[in-house]
This record gives C-alpha cells, sequence and structure tokens, in this order.
C-alpha cells in the first residue's frame, strides 16, 4: 500500500446532445454535443497543464462519459492507461422522465413535484416500462445484471448505494496503490461519491452541482477522506459560473 | 470454459500522419491521419454489419491503434467493453529507422539492406540510442520494464516473442471464456500472430501483408487454432487490393 495523500480526480462528462436539447437523459446513451467534445478538450488541458497525469481511468458504461474520458486522456498524452468501466458508475437512471423535455415536465407536474424528481434525496421518478422507448431492458451491456438489480427508476440515495460498492472494491484499491486516479462519470454518480466523500447530509446535497468538463481533485488522507473538504477544481472560476447554470436548467424556456 | 469455436477479430489501425509520409514509424506515438480515422468507422461498420460484436478488447498502448479502436467499437455500439491494453501487442521497435523516411533509406542502403531490415525475420535494424529524438528511453508508459526487456530494436522474431507471451497469457483466457475477442494492433504485431495462428515459416512470413482497416475474423478450435486457415476478411475484396499497396510501400517516390 502507498502512502497518502492519495489523488482522485473527478470529471463530469461535457455537454451531450440533450443537456442542449434539455431532456431527461438518465440512462439513455447519448453522445456529445461539440461543445462538450470542446470541455473534453480543456479537461484534459487542464489535467496537462497542472501535472495531475491519471495512471487509470474508470468511466461509467455510457457514451458521454467514456468519450469524454478518451478524448480528455488523448489531450494529456496518457490515452495509454489502464481502463476499468462499471455501470455502477452510470447516471442516475431517471425512471418515466427519460426522454422528456425538462421545461415541459416542469409545466405539466408543476414545481413542486418536479423539484422532488430532481432534488429530493429517496423520491424516484415513477419506473420505466421495460418496452419504453428509452428503457434499457434489453440492452446487451447489462444483461448480465439480474433483474432485482437492474434499476427501472433511481433517487439520488439508490445511487448512492449502487455507486458505493464500486469505491470501495474497484477505486480504493487502485488509490492505495499510490495511482491517481480519474473518474470520469455523470452529474449523479459523482454527487453520490461526493455526497460520500465530504459527508455531505442527505438534505444538504440538493444544494449542490457539479459542471461539466472540469477536473475536480480530491486528496485524500489514510482512511480515504479528503484533505480539503469539496477538493479543488482545476479552473475553479470556470466551475463557479458552469455550476450556478446547472442549479437553473429546469428554468430554461 | 466455453465451448469452441471460438472468435478473434484482428483489426491493424487505420493509415497514421507518418503512414502518410512514407516515414519508418515503430514505437513512435503517431496519430491516425483523416484517411485512417476513415477506415476505422468502416472497420466498426463492418463489425457491426456482420453481426462480430466484440465482449473485450485488447490494444496495444500506442494511440493510432487505441483511437482505432474507440472509433471502430464507438460506430458498432460497443463502445462501452471491458479493454485491456500492453506493450506487448505494440509495433515492432524500428531502431534506428524511426523517424526515417523509407524511400530515403532506401536510396541510401540499397535495396538488399533495405528489404532485410524490413522482411528479414531475424535480422532487426541497429539500435536506437536513449537520447536520439525519437527513443521512447524515457516515456513513462514503459517505466516500470526494466531496461533488459525494454526493446531499443526488434525483428520480426522478437516481435513473436514478446508478443506470444500476451497471446497465451491474456487473450487465449478470455477466448476460453467465450468472449469475442477483438485485438487492435499493428502491421508487425498482428503479423506476428498470425505467423503463430496460421502455423507460417520463418521465410514465408515475409510476404503476408495485413492491410489497414479491414477486420480479419478467425474462428479458432478447441486448441485455439484457426478452423480455415488466413481466417477472413470481412471485405475481401478490400482486403486484397490494400495489402498489395503496403507491399509496395518501399517504392514510393
Amino acid at each position: 500500500m502507498a502512502e497518502a495523500p492519495y489523488r482522485l480526480v473527478l470529471l463530469r462528462h461535457g455537454e451531450s446532445q440533450w443537456n442542449e436539447k434539455n431532456l431527461f437523459t438518465g440512462w439513455v446513451d447519448v453522445d456529445l454535443n461539440e461543445k462538450g467534445e470542446k470541455e473534453a478538450v480543456r479537461g484534459g488541458e487542464l489535467l496537462a497543464a497542472e501535472g495531475f497525469l491519471p495512471d487509470v481511468l474508470h468511466t461509467s458504461l455510457l457514451r458521454r462519459a467514456i468519450r469524454t474520458a478518451q478524448i480528455a486522456l488523448d489531450r494529456a498524452d496518457r490515452h495509454w492507461i489502464p481502463v476499468r468501466r462499471s455501470w455502477r458508475l452510470n447516471e442516475r437512471h431517471y425512471g418515466a422522465l427519460q426522454g422528456k423535455d425538462k421545461a415541459q415536465t416542469l409545466a405539466e407536474f408543476g414545481e413542486e413535484q418536479f423539484m422532488l424528481w430532481r432534488r429530493s434525496y429517496d423520491t424516484p421518478p415513477p419506473v420505466l416500462a421495460a418496452d419504453a422507448e428509452y428503457s434499457q431492458a434489453h440492452d446487451s451491456r447489462y444483461a448480465q445484471l439480474p433483474a432485482d438489480v437492474r434499476p427501472q427508476t433511481e433517487c439520488l440515495k439508490d445511487v448512492v448505494e449502487r455507486m458505493l460498492p464500486y469505491w470501495y472494491d474497484a477505486i480504493v484499491p487502485d488509490l492505495a496503490d499510490g495511482r491517481t486516479v480519474l473518474v470520469t462519470a455523470h452529474g449523479n454518480s459523482l454527487r453520490a461519491l461526493v455526497k460520500h466523500l465530504d459527508g455531505i447530509s442527505d438534505a444538504d446535497i440538493a444544494a449542490l452541482n457539479i459542471p461539466t468538463g472540469i477536473p475536480l481533485l480530491y486528496e485524500l488522507d489514510a482512511d480515504f477522506k479528503p484533505l480539503t473538504k469539496g477538493g479543488r477544481y482545476l479552473d475553479p472560476e470556470a466551475a463557479k459560473i458552469a455550476a450556478e447554470a446547472v442549479a437553473n436548467q429546469g428554468k430554461k424556456k
């Protein structure tokens, strides 16, 4: 086991084609848009400029996180590092909201219900039927997951519960070996991880937004707890502006 | 252990910036050019069209093979499969020829010496000095390889010897598990593998050329030997034309 501090870098995927359209995405496997690709390039430049060169990558099974990592690592000249992937790093499954317009959903169900689905810790949206257009019930990448493990909808609490085993079993061992670990994932799987790392309460996590494409560095002590709560964005100014924009998403016309 | 036949797909990276310039590349980490990116897209389309969907990817540590796999798998909607990488799948190390113009080298050393370096089984080019411009002596991706294992030049025999342990230890176990395995690698690391699979003699391997960007499918029996010698290109007509072009590379003006 290597000595602390351990180095962990979190990177939320760049803007996707559905961020742009203001649709709930969840497990739907949409690609980055052009802005998202540029964000990924910039993420890689920030890593290289600050000398935080990842030794191993952990990603979700979703294209927007996979490509963000590929583009950023290529730019940082670290395209050759080992890659590990897991559905446990996937975005929160958005249930019956997947594929729905955010503004339209807000108008249809009202702000209270809308914010409950978006930000309450333990209220999942209605389940997504297996035969629905945007269901992943027949997606071969999840074929080995038994039906009772594979989500049909999730609240953030569910994401924390399915993400944490991967943290302990796959990411912590890489950190313990002294590797600088890059995790490229999603708004909610990263919020789940940050909640755990920083010990944020179920209530307070609602206010936390993670911006796209800006590497967030954590240095961790021997117990894999942050030396500095909240970590450090490699571009703090841009992170602040972007986080505020994320908080306002439901209000977009 | 799953039952034979096992399915192996070999894919040589698309054209690189240095293929285009007619330079010896070896371990120099050049990127694909635009044609190479298109070849990778087409490779992915062929995989998808014929239903040879890889369950696991093995690549070298070089960008042109890594990106070929990323582009092809993205196109085949298999971007999420597990990835394994090894320097043992790298291109042949071209020693002191790395970075040199092929036509110029031919003119300088004459056809006999040129063809000996390019095609003899056991004559490596002169070693590349550690402080030479195109040396990988200080490349962090090989830092854990001891000096006596890390090549400074290689003939094809050397490539066979360093590639085979990876075949037995990493690729065969994936095949034995019943996975369709994609190997994206290089002209000479793939020639080394094909030599082993098809039992080609040290003399006859000189005449074998593998075209870029066209998936080559092998079905293997219980002893991991080909059911059909030479396998099957997913686009046999294009493969034939391309292989002839590779054979003529030294003659380009």
